[in-house]
């Protein structure tokens, strides 16, 4: 059983809560000879880290990353990769207001059956805290697959009614909210002023690409490349749904309409977003994701206690009204284990991922 | 490596090729005592068989199931039950027209690429002929978790443009088109009748639900109930999108519309679709899915041979209009997989899933 | 869970019961092109078929096998292999003298207290009749190993007292025995004899060796091939020790002795067995396992029923003085199935199982 | 794959060198609500930790644990657990003279093989360093084993011609051998005087017993609990054998002599080892494993360097001359392991490891 682990053959296993002393991952499987260094992963990091943009929570982590194993000489050896990152702003305040609280929205409901003992200081286990490892983690799958001339790439393409129009992919890394229109981030901001005005958050959309991909990735029948893509995301806290390609426009599509035609020059569409019977055909796998408002916000809200008691709760620590936008580095993180651990497997059927040579190109 | 392999501790493991000698699933993990016969796996099978309903393929399988072992005197017996369905009407029909064609939207071109050899006929693995043994493998995971209280049951909501306006359950299985709205039959039908004759084919949407769930199924932060699902269903064939609870229309609420109250008398809304923190709420688990409209058509398609030639392709054959329709029984087999999987992992941990008693109701 | 499946990358899950209707597996993983014919694998099983051998069980079964799938003109497709075998000599007979007993030295009363409920006849599940088909999966990835240069022979190398005193491996598939000391064969015989006239049994030692293997298979720290092996090995029917290399004798050897020198030429001796650190040195893999004397014997003995009542048992039906003699095709083919897992996983890591060339030869 | 992880319900996995920055675990699995302390795993520590003792290397490391995640208040928590001890004593020792040479019985050869690139200080991640985790994961488990009145121990019982001629549990904690019987105390400590003066070394064999399983733990076919327990002890670092049981004393045994007699008051004997058809018998499980005699000796060795030079090497530092005496407590933790994670198995199997009753006792 895999409860917080991630992946077949690159595999990615996790720890830590919210104020616990630490966070930290075993990376195993990684290939050896690859270069890994704590800078490296520190820059993938300090993209979805709290307090390293204004739209975002101000809660001041380091966040820094230590590599205690698994490097030696600036290379990767093979053997399992360790990785700590220390709590160090966890505010002793007092949690004695939600220990006994049942916020709405949040996991301390369903932690309480499933466990019965939980720690609920900052939601704990299920503080999106955790997915600071799972960026780590990606950090290291990124490296490989860039080598490998793969690039995964993530953008927020809308929050609330603010869609982008265009897919600037050069623009997303310049604003502070990933987005690739650049003629939206006036209203992005105008968006997120009044939600903290009223105290209010918001949900987002975020597309994700791999590209460069081989034909051939992914196992059918259940270890699909686009299955495992939906479970990676869907992973992430705070998603509802997840799309591949047309996604949910396949509905009211005609077949004659979806499928996309193949010339010797290629394919001329991308309706599949890059899978077919589970495998990857080569061109850009493209995904996208929902994620919920969050739940913790000023405005009151109803709910019960441990005892079953009716209470009134209030947010007031320091939240996001987008956790939409830090997701952005961290669905990046997820399709690159997916990829990674899916060119592992590949290697492992074949010996080389590139056997036989793409037909189309 | 679990390629062909669902589940951790309900274990299902399937092989076969749609114009092979047989279908076969090993089920693995299913605790003793359990009564089982074929008969009753059968009623499941005959719900998704080809040619049982007049609006899917004409196809004629008798798709009878044999269990092989694992079942004595009527009873599991928590060894390996093994699965068999003869491929009788496999057609000795010449397809040598496809042998060395990529049909587009289909596996043809991917499967190439990942295997260099392929059994061509029909589809071969990619057919989703092979989801007869998810539904045998689902029946006898319904049979455990009807035991336990819990239900589990699927619609079509939506087919092309013609949605279901009420979701009354009564009817879904009165219908050819396992449709919740009885006033929107005729405007299916038609709509079959129009695909039939343009030689085309449409989407569907589909509706999950699993009823009577006990709070505190699921493992975060990687094998939660809800990512788990959406592997689940985004691995049948055509499935293109997922959401849980009110998916992609999170993208748009605001946090104190979007989080669900909680009073003594139990939660006032379910926009989470039953799960919180990857955990079950104890509220209905809800998931929507999406699927592709079929690529075998009569309408001309542009696509290219292994050789890399342009080519144009026609479907003759017996071909479902909307494989949505014969979807709705696998999506129900593949969350039924997931939530006993999750029972028994919940189990593990506890000895009893229903500890501690949930604190609202 | 993977109580019925062996491998990580090559994948074998096993069902069936002695006397069930077919004894079944599905072997997942195997790379797609390799050549593999129901006459080959028939090869393999028909070495330790019943029957086949006038010093072992002369229960008759065809244990003919046949392929469901997988397999398309002859070379395997990459997708997984459905593998079959009816049994057809399953005695019609009453099995109701056993129904409530608990015969010594088998599995019976733990069957009973793992699962409640069981097919007593001949021991269901418990049978060494499922070890077919491991032989069968065993077939395959032989077939596959000796097209990377890799071979696996056993040889049964002592029965009681009488010990081989020579390993002559090319006399051990001319004898029944399996022996490689042919000055040995009128002992074995007049030993069996014995066993015969007494209604006895009597144990045996088998050596399983894998020639040929590349330096540097094995995954630190658990999956070490030498774990991998002795647990492959103690799963088999009836095997109550393994040895790797020098084995127990290790106790009682110095340092300055056990360990293996190396010199340009290559290692001067081979007390590690072939592993060092749980990785191959390139040099044989050498393991011997130690199989007891079957419970199945007609001298009385003394037990309980489910009832907790005192009972005399005695076997009447057909079966081997030493279960032993059978146990050497079973050894070889758990062999191949660890030696070709970690073939695929060292291929998984580094894309080629033959990078870096050995240093030594 | 899960090269360094153990367990499938009670997930162990490791990180970390002999002479890197820290050691680490995850502790994945471990149900919640159990007492867990840092001063608990560190009594099981101390007993295995270098300097604790005078007849093993005086490597003085602290091998201070610190739990980082997954316990709070003093009880688990069901998620992740943490566990870190940072590498104090690393002795910035010039590793330079065995950068390039293959010291003959150790790990060197075969990991520059697997891996091109390696940590060579000390033996890096294939030092027996890696086996204090295994000692503080296997701390967790034995407090939820002992909560369920199971007990695990274990004994050197043999150390070169030093055999342990009774079984005496009272004394084994009693002193530094961990050996029991008393009388046999100086000839151990005679032993290593004189091989500390030759500069050599001995092997050992220990004996380990799990004591008050119920009956009916194990997984047929693959997973049996002597076959885990097997690949368990042979994963632990130097081991080269492993019995269950009798053992090699079942290749002369008869099976009139060999089978256990069963009456109403229990087992008559136990040949078995606790074990038969893969599953516990509710008898104490026994294993006995052989270690080899280190290799790390002063006495000068014949071996290569990485240019294929031959070379010839001296062990200077610290090292036990009987490697054994320190696996003892790593043998118990091993089964601990095995049998906590068995534990979980049946539980998600019945609901509660207990059913059925237990028919004798």
């Amino acid at each position: 059983m895999s409860a917080n682990t991630f992946g077949e053959l690159f595999r990615v296993t996790t720890f830590g809560e919210s104020h616990g002393a630490a966070l930290g991952a075993i990376v195993d499987g990684c290939p050896p000879g690859l270069a890994v260094t704590e800078a490296m992963i520190q820059t993938y990091l300090d993209r979805r880290k709290p307090g390293s943009n204004r739209y975002t929570t101000q809660r001041r982590e380091a966040d820094a990353v230590k590599i205690l194993s698994g490097v030696f000489e600036g290379k990767t050896t093979g053997t399992p990769i360790g990785l700590l990152i220390e709590n160090t702003d966890q505010r002793s305040k007092d949690y004695s207001d939600i220990q006994d609280l049942f916020r709405p929205g949040h996991a301390d409901y369903t932690y309480e059956h499933k466990y019965g003992h939980r720690d609920y200081r900052g939601g704990g286990r299920s503080s999106a805290r955790e997915t600071a490892m799972r960026v780590a983690a990606g950090a290291i799958a990124q490296a490989w697959l860039i080598e490998q001339g793969i690039e995964i790439r993530a953008a927020m393409v809308q929050m609330g009614n603010v869609r982008a129009e265009q897919l600037d992919w050069s623009v997303v890394r310049e604003n502070d909210f990933f987005f690739p229109d650049p003629e939206k981030i006036v209203a992005l901001d105008a968006l997120i002023r009044d939600l903290k005005k009223e105290g209010d958050s918001i949900g987002a959309r975020i597309r994700v690409e791999a590209i460069g991909l081989p034909p051939g990735l992914g196992e059918p029948v259940f270890d699909r490349l686009d299955a495992d893509t939906a479970k990676a995301l869907m992973s992430i806290n705070a998603v509802k749904a997840v799309e591949i390609g047309a996604g949910f426009d396949v509905v009211e599509q005609r077949g004659s309409e979806h499928r996309d035609a193949m010339t010797p020059e290629g394919f001329l569409s991308n309706h599949a977003g890059g899978v077919l019977g589970g495998i990857s055909t080569g061109q850009p796998l493209v995904a996208e994701l929902a994620l919920k408002p969050t739940s913790s916000i000023r405005i009151p809200g109803q709910t019960i206690d441990r005892f079953g008691k009716p209470q009134e709760v209030i947010t007031k620590g320091r939240h996001d009204p987008c956790v939409g936008i830090r997701a952005v580095p961290i669905a990046e993180a997820m399709v690159a284990l997916v990829v990674m651990d899916h060119m592992l497997r590949q290697r492992a059927q074949n010996g080389d991922v590139t056997t036989p040579t793409p037909i189309l190109r």
